[in-house]
């Protein structure tokens, strides 16, 4: 049971967002800009890093759906996906992107935890300032959504089919284009 | 030094936005909205739950920059703003803020720790439903803010003079046309 009254056709993150749209416009633009627009990191490699924050932070609704949408940028590599966060360090991904998960799960501690050495592991394996950054706040954000779904105790889906087909349609059409029409479907149903 | 090339004369969190301004633009929407926009909590209580659970996470920069907007909202009380960092149950605010600082100090550490207790307890101190969603978000958004300002490792000025005018600044003009204004004069400044 969320811990104030949420809509019960919208669990996770978008039961939260549809009871409060204001904040949710600009959150959900952070991801857009972060993990959909364009970027040198492919939207699957930053979801990998969105999901094994999540995973870290033991939420659930969070590290499936990301997971879910990660694994449809990958082609479906649900194996992939598994294997980043029991232990990205034996995961089949470029030294690159664990040297950036090295920084992300730092950061999801705390980021004073990250050190020149790390930020240069990174760089040698060809990572740009930009992508340091965006990792830095791909982790840091998803400490954000992470504890707004978790602090608020919303509501869990535990059919895999569901993550799955959201995933495919986040994957495919954005945070920002999903979020509006959820939003204003739940908004046209409440003045109903 | 931070990890990455940000602007000398823009510290803390500045520094990070100017090097990203397409992410400052919906991150300053945010803390526009939740401490500084219209609100049933006062700003000042408001900015007391982010200098609070930026003291906790020890970042530096964000809750002396936050106490001292906290101070400028409440009429420069800064022995309150420390009391709060110190021992908040020991303050002279409100049971209601207390009972909402408990429920922040949770989401700090981990969403999940808020129990049914903790957000009946704010209740019955009179805190609405969107009193309660918005202490879980605001303190949810400060394990973002203040992650991203420690990850990059950003500037810390130690004159309390500088936190001190700038609190009074924002307190007044708020987050984003402040944003705006140092946003672009750092572009302005790239340009030249």
């Amino acid at each position: 049971m969320p811990h104030i009254p949420l809509a019960p056709d919208l669990p996770g993150i978008r039961g939260a967002m549809a009871f409060r749209p204001e904040t949710a416009k600009p959150m959900n633009e952070i991801v857009e800009i972060l993990l959909h627009g364009p970027h040198s990191l492919t939207a699957g490699e930053r979801e990998l890093i969105a999901t094994y924050v999540s995973s870290r932070n033991c939420t659930e609704y969070c590290h499936n759906i990301h997971g879910a949408i990660a694994a449809a940028h990958l082609g479906g590599n649900e194996a992939l996906v598994k294997q980043v966060k029991v232990d990205f360090t034996r995961a089949e991904i470029s030294p690159k992107l664990k040297a950036l998960l090295t920084i992300a799960g730092k950061v999801q501690k705390d980021g004073k935890l990250v050190t020149t050495a790390d930020v240069e592991a990174a760089r040698k394996e060809g990572a740009t300032d930009l992508e340091i950054h965006d990792t830095v706040l791909i982790a840091a954000a998803f400490c954000m959504y992470n504890r707004y779904v978790d602090g608020l105790a919303t509501a869990l889906p535990d059919d895999p089919a569901f993550y799955r087909e959201r995933g495919k349609r986040v994957a495919r059409d954005g945070y920002v284009t999903v979020s509006k029409e959820y939003l204003a479907a739940h908004a046209a149903a409440v003045a109903r």
